[in-house]
């Protein structure tokens, strides 16, 4: 089934112990689409980008199956810029700099066979840009993501909270969850975010995995232990990609289902971070994700024979 | 079969943000015997204590066939102290009191009948008191677990090495991991470890659950997020006694069993934390126990249906 997902499209300069990578192509609406593309397909992005984003890079996204007809290209201006330098233990990270450049002007407007996707990744942006695509889609959805940040919880609150209250699934990390409902307890948490809206709550632990809450039931997914994890920008969108992708390719928004998806998402993930920019996920062969879906299958699972 | 473990059998006095828990019975050896004998028997504390530790909870241990006659009564001495004080996330604590008191004399004396135990758990203890359990042991042992922490790498470090080297299993948690290993990520600090001696090395991360790595196989357990933790303090000694006591009973060292005893030790260490001292883990019943040995698998278990 058609999906859509709006995000960044952006350049990133990104340092980490391993290295840094200077002016590389970056973006959640960049990884999303990718990570999606492997699953279902077309993948409707919607996004905005300068006249310096490289056209070549918007072939290769074509060629992915990636519909970019709802990319808004302002040839005079400037694509969105981030900066950041992660810590030692790569837990944490200093933002350098943020250009939003092309990203202020963002008003998306859908080309019109975008507008019946069923599944919908609303990529961390502001609120009142991602109620701006809600309000364009046609009803008759079958799962709404949103992805959203601590700094949305700061300066927009209650726009954040009109949003919430229209999607099916939140996706936000431990912190996260924490600042939004006020509850230390990830249980409690989810209990309370639960009640503002969605049916559905992911939790993103990082390197110590994800989440899973629905009504009192409750699924862990692991990240897979890595020897040498050289850049975590985009695990977290690669996640939501390759999750919502999964899901809109089996038509099937069941628990259970659902289970399934957190760990396409997390097998994407752990690519991501494998190297800078999109250098790993983009080139992905089919049986690369399967040996690494078989590997997240031995890392967790167990038989109790249990009566 | 039959299993010893030695460890402190000593006093705390707990304060987390759910309240304060003074001269409370505690101490590794307490716990790890505890958990343990839900699932074998019987178990054979080694310990010392003094004449002020209750000779009726020594009834009880004797009831729950835990074997006592390893432990040392010095009536004129008082037992090992602890006091500590949880931080406001519970995952980090401060020492506010230890007093060694007969711990400082410690010099196990093996009973004949303990020293043909097959599975032995080495509590966090000196390396040489370690090392003096093991020089008593027949040989034929078929899995001796150590467990130790930063405190004896950091004032102990060549000893600790010396019986690292005749034991099967170490459980430490990440931090200490890296400590001993010099390696920030948790594939390698194993691997490094694992050139030790052990064939087996499981990793604690506490709230985010235990690896368990042996050769290039790596397994892991969440842990169950709980809404309420009440005092994290012995979870890692009832992980580590109810994992030896499974283990002990079923007579299996395989990688695939070892898998299970992770999610047994899991599962009492979940009950450990919902309250204070031993009083959530001393009174469990079977069904409490599979019942949450079930929510462990709906937590982490998928079919992917790969071919």
């Amino acid at each position: 089934m058609e999906m859509l997902t709006v995000g960044t499209v952006a350049f990133d300069d990104i340092t980490t112990p391993f290295g840094r990578a200077e002016k590389v192509i970056g973006g959640a609406g960049l990884y999303s689409a990718i990570a999606a593309s492997y699953f279902t397909g077309p993948v409707n992005l919607v996004s905005i980008i300068g006249g310096d984003w490289p056209k070549d890079e918007l072939a290769a996204l074509q060629q992915r199956g990636i519909d970019i007809d709802g990319i808004e290209i302002k040839d005079d201006k400037k694509s969105f810029f981030w900066a950041g330098k992660y810590h030692d233990n790569m837990n944490g990270r200093d933002t350098l700099a943020t250009e939003l450049n092309v990203l202020a002007e963002f008003d998306p407007v859908l080309p019109d066979h975008f507008k019946d996707s069923k599944y919908i990744l609303l990529g961390n942006l502001t609120p009142e840009v991602q109620s701006k695509v809600l309000d364009q889609i046609d009803p008759g959805t079958e799962l709404i993501v949103l992805d959203t940040m601590n700094f949305w919880m700061d300066v927009a609150l209650d726009q954040l909270k009109e949003v919430i209250k229209r999607v099916d699934l939140i996706t936000i990390n431990d912190e996260e969850a924490r600042q939004l409902s006020g509850e230390y307890s990830l249980v409690k948490a989810a209990e309370v975010i639960l009640k503002m809206g969605p049916k559905y709550l992911i939790i993103k632990k990082g390197e110590h995995g994800a989440l899973l809450f629905h009504g009192s039931e409750m699924f862990f997914a692991p990240a897979l232990p890595l020897a040498e994890v050289k850049d975590p920008t985009g695990a977290g969108d690669s996640f939501a990609g390759a999750f919502l992708g999964y899901i809109a390719n089996s038509g099937d928004t069941s628990f259970e289902n659902m289970k399934r998806g957190i760990i396409y998402g997390s097998a994407l993930a752990s690519f991501c971070v494998e190297d800078f920019s999109i250098n790993r996920v983009k080139g992905l062969s089919e049986m690369e994700i399967n040996e690494r879906l078989k590997t997240f299958q031995s890392l967790s699972q167990f038989d109790l024979k249990l009566g």
